[in-house]
């Protein structure tokens, strides 16, 4: 028996439930201004409020508010204008009832005043009062001290990713170092005789490795560090040399093998050579993507190895449903988008399903009339013209005989982390 | 007059209409392993063809297709195996009328072969003859070349962004260096008396500088190169000075001000005395941003400085709705998706608009009952947890007077480049 049979494919499902053994990869400290797309390590508390202040948000006037009720512009207020709180220093005076400071945006109020009066509804007069045609309410413009943030608050969970607004608030509360997860390290090795290098030119039989520049494009796309390894042969000495030299420095071994049943099988006995390795997974119900391997290898078997399709479409498809999860899982991710990277198009023509696997099809977007039409691209999983045409992928649910022309239909866009 | 009451507020396209001026920055060579989000300069076409021979896309045998037809599991056809195809190389033997040759998947098929036989519809016999059990049309389970990729057609525009999959299939057609635009180097200033640096606690009146922070993390986001410039005090010398000094390395200029009337003066001030500036744009008809400045500096007045609002979350809105546009301007890309990384949700509240502005509206996501809802997240504009709190906007058009409970809205993501 061939180990192509010993296994039965296993479905995308069961799949990602075996990455739960993988634990992220290790920490690291980060400067914020490096900070942008790490993943949090430990949740952040602010060390302290934030505004730190009683804060005008408006240029006009600190009032006591109740020295204001009443005003309109039929019956205005009049207040003793005291002089001006400069921007960037405490106020040195205060106000007492009938009087008032003229304060811009973002300056502090001034002892006694709760809050202020915008410009536009004031009338300087010359002999120095200040005409109020307009009540406030105590607190009207402006930012109690911890009103965006309180000290102690938890503000950001582990495995927040940090985006521009997240390092912005950090910045305002002065944390300039943070605790990150490590990005994983991803060792990528292409095998095959028929593959040469970038920079040669194929023979007759030959191809250019194109699989592991798309994976290590992917990889570096979804926060990880890909690592070159290059091209092994068909050669089981050779290629169990390369995966254990690969093991000694990443997080991750991708290893694009052959799409033939003969180079299958010598990547497969080769990883099972390696000390301690267990192949978990032998084929997937997938298309494309069926011949997928996942083994743990190294010590304490907590390196994971996913064995990709030969075919570049394939590769990337499981790459983006398989590949990507596990990349994620190492770099200790965990607060996925609510909306999870999908939009929903409505399918521009019938699509069958495959029998017995989950189906994963290339679409193009397009809007059309106001409606975003989801466009299949068909083609051989050889092919990488087709992935280039596209904009993202539609799934046809394992047991689903197909999908129908103008159906709503869920988009699971590439790119992005 | 004051220099604000000079000008009208421009709507959201009168400001984008004005970033046909700015010409894309310059054009580099990058290498293909460093060209992920990269954008193309020029158009790219197809040096050779892909594949570059016709290669088998299954495991099975090689045969002239007509030998094959009428074949069945009941009626099958008998051929002469003459060997098997090596990986890698092209293949010695040729077929004649009645002969196969094995052939794995990834091979050159042999002078004479038509298509390929998958495996399972086959069976090997002790005497060396082949029995096929069904029939295949010609070009049945190979690639032609040039199937994928036809040598000297166009891949890809001028302004297209390069994903993972362009990066493949450059890959595959031995692409290591390309041509494309730079990426646009973008100074930031912060301006205001009250604003400290990062590792400085602020004394009472004092806010660190998180608005340069937050803009440079979504330069870096969109593609740019951000340029810390730091915190210039409210001083005309100081302002001019520094805004001289940025025009000499920068590619944009982004100057954060104070909100209040008496900062953003001076900085329009300190502006209009650089040589050959020329004020495009002084408030805009937006909610949060009403005070942005759009100016034209430097040499043959190409350089665009854009004075975004103090308060952190107007900052924020500006720079996605008005500063990644004209970022992406200059970094030359001209390709969006036309899905316009937006996505449709329901609206969970009822929303008024602003009164002759664009409003834009924070919300978080949120999946319930496999609906999508928006949840808005309000709160001043001089705060930043909002914004931290949300996954993207959702826009109420100019004379629009609300959005309803329930409405389907277009929610702008925030993030990607």
């Amino acid at each position: 028996m061939s180990p192509l049979e010993f296994f039965r494919l296993q479905t995308r499902q069961e799949v990602l439930a075996l990455y739960d053994r993988f634990p992220p990869v290790g920490v690291e400290e980060v400067e914020l201004a490096a900070a942008l797309g790490r993943i949090l390590a430990a949740p952040i508390a602010a060390p302290e409020d934030v505004p730190g202040f009683l804060r005008s948000t408006m240029d006009g006037y600190a009032v006591r508010a109740k020295d204001t009720f009443g005003s309109s512009v039929g019956a205005p207020q009049y207040l003793e204008i005291k002089g001006e709180v400069p921007m960037g220093v405490a106020p040195e005076l205060g106000i007492a009832g009938g009087e008032t400071l003229r304060v811009p945006t973002g300056a502090m109020l001034p002892e006694g005043a709760t809050a202020v009066v915008m410009l536009e509804y004031t009338a300087e007069h010359p002999d120095g009062t200040l005409e109020v045609r307009r009540a406030v309410a105590p607190g009207e413009n402006v930012l109690k001290p911890g009103e965006d943030v309180a000290r102690e608050e938890e503000l950001f969970p582990a495995g927040r990713r940090l985006r521009p607004q997240e390092i912005g608030l950090l910045a305002a509360l002065g944390v300039t170092r943070l605790s990150a997860y490590k990005k994983p390290r991803v060792a990528i090795l292409s095998s095959g005789d028929e593959i040469v290098p970038l920079n040669e030119r194929p023979g007759l039989g030959q191809v250019r490795d194109s699989n592991a520049y798309l994976a290590a494009a992917q990889v570096a796309e979804w926060g990880g560090l890909p690592l070159g390894h290059g091209i092994i042969p068909d050669d089981f000495a050779a290629l169990k040399g390369s995966l254990a030299t690969a093991l000694k420095g990443a997080d991750l071994i991708l290893i694009s093998g052959g799409s033939s049943v003969g180079t299958r099988d010598l990547t497969l006995s080769a990883i099972q050579a390696l000390p301690g390795a267990e192949v978990l997974v032998h084929g997937v119900a997938l298309r494309p993507g069926k011949p997928t391997i996942l083994a743990s290898l190294g010590p304490g078997n907590r390196t994971p190895l996913l064995g990709l399709p030969g075919h570049p479409a394939s590769a990337a498809v499981v790459m983006e449903v398989l590949g990507r999860p596990l990349l994620l899982r190492l770099a200790g991710f965990t607060d996925q988008a609510p909306w999870g990277r999908t939009l929903t198009a409505k399918l521009s023509r019938n699509l069958a399903g495959a029998t017995g696997r989950e189906d994963y099809v290339r679409v193009r977007l397009r809007r059309a009339d106001d409606i975003l039409w989801a466009d299949p691209i068909l083609g051989p999983s050889g092919l990488l013209s087709p992935l280039v045409k596209s904009d993202g992928l539609v799934m046809i649910p394992l047991g689903v005989e197909g999908l129908f022309k103008g159906e709503d239909v869920t988009v699971r866009l590439f790119g992005g982390a």
